[in-house]
């Protein structure tokens, strides 16, 4: 049976991988890589080959698989039928892409996923839609990573969520859809919006992390009516001089 | 100006370390080590010690505190000021104590931290409590680590959330407390009493895993209802007959 490793590889600091995740890396003959080069992620496309060429030190290929194209006009919060059906779509497209080039070619394969596999990424389930189409068998094994939830934390140095109280993430969207309740603390991923300077109130505190991991790690809090403007220039002020930007914040009421 | 690292080592998997900690802890000259050795967790005493011993080649000591009583009569749920009071109190205790050791050292200081310091672990509450009192000074940096909920959805290989909704992380008393909301997954720690029993539906999912990211890894998986009772079942088998347990779980309404 072929065999296929999904690595976490962390926020973007090649020293946030583990050991067990080199161990994996050192066990690969074929990488694949989703995804186009040349975009705005040029660096992270940098950071991933700096990795492999640190910790893959046995011979193996890198095989870069094209992104399809999402319909991203399909309007709606990520519950709606309509959102979910193009990311559906857009996850069996990238299913055939990497069914046939695992196909293609021999030995153990691997994919490097940024953060950890288990949050916010599709590549486990393009993985599960790979098997259930049943026109390749392999097992796979996924090697967890450390996420920029753990990032912003470390950079903030703090817990997450106070003493016994829960912690909520979700996304951008959620957050404007759904508020944001007392008696938590809510962390927000996949926000190109800003989304913070959406919620009323003026009893919360936000914790906000840009390029978490890496070298232009920039990290802003405090109340949020006092810092959201000053995040908010920082943030087009960050994306203008690099062409891209990934952040990420925790909010909280009642501090 | 002295150095603190707050180091997180994983979930009980030594190789789940990650580089950056590993160079963290080579650099120490003093880890602390706060709780009592002897108890029903020797085996993580064990891990601990095995993970010092391949990685951290310099000389170094490793300094015991014992851990100081907390008053775990104090009923109530977490947000619960008596609660929180309890907790507090025995943070200021195991304040003083680190304050004691690290001023009765030289060097760089650190301490080591299961799963992650960022998700329900007292060791930075405790490290800001040192700060304030004043007494001593030092800087601190925070390493994080992959936590048990990360080696969960990789044993399961699995996404901890559905498409675009949130992952709610709280512990056993907020989920009898609050009870489990639709359109998320939840994620429960700290969960001694088996509060999956108390939650009522017959369209809950569960993902269990007990001793995660170590040998005795053991997940159960399927429909609340129907595994429920193989679950209590497994892990009081388990608890007795290895004296401790840790596990957590994941669950999620309408699938």
């Amino acid at each position: 049976m072929r065999k296929l490793f999904v690595i976490g590889i962390g926020a973007g600091d090649p020293d946030q991988v583990t050991v067990r995740a080199v161990k994996a890396m050192r066990q690969v003959d074929v990488f694949f890589v989703i995804g186009k080069k040349g975009d705005g992620t040029q660096e992270l496309v940098d950071v991933r080959a700096a990795i492999l060429a640190e910790h893959a030190t046995q011979p193996h290929t890198v095989v870069e698989i094209a992104d399809p194209p999402r319909d991203r006009t399909v309007p709606g919060s990520g519950a709606d039928a309509a959102y979910q059906g193009a990311v559906t779509d857009w996850h069996e497209a990238r299913a055939e892409l990497l069914e046939r080039a695992f196909a293609e070619t021999d030995g153990v394969g691997g994919i490097l996923v940024w953060g950890d596999p288990s949050l916010y990424d599709s590549t486990l389930r393009i993985v599960e839609r790979v098997l259930r189409r049943a026109r390749i068998h392999f097992d796979y094994e996924v090697i967890p990573g450390i996420t920029s939830v753990q990032a912003l934390a470390a950079a903030h140095r703090m817990v997450l969520h106070e003493i016994g109280e829960p912690l909520h993430i979700t996304t951008g969207r959620k957050l404007r859809d759904d508020g944001l309740a007392a008696g938590q603390s809510t962390l927000v991923m996949l926000d190109a919006d800003c989304s913070f300077t959406h919620i009323p109130g003026d009893d919360i505190h936000i914790w906000w992390g840009a390029y978490l991991g890496m070298p232009d790690e920039t990290i802003i809090e405090g109340p949020l009516r006092a810092v959201e403007h000053a995040i908010t220039a920082r943030r087009t002020e960050l994306r203008q001089s690099k062409g891209w930007i990934m952040d990420i914040y925790l909010l909280r009421r009642g501090r």
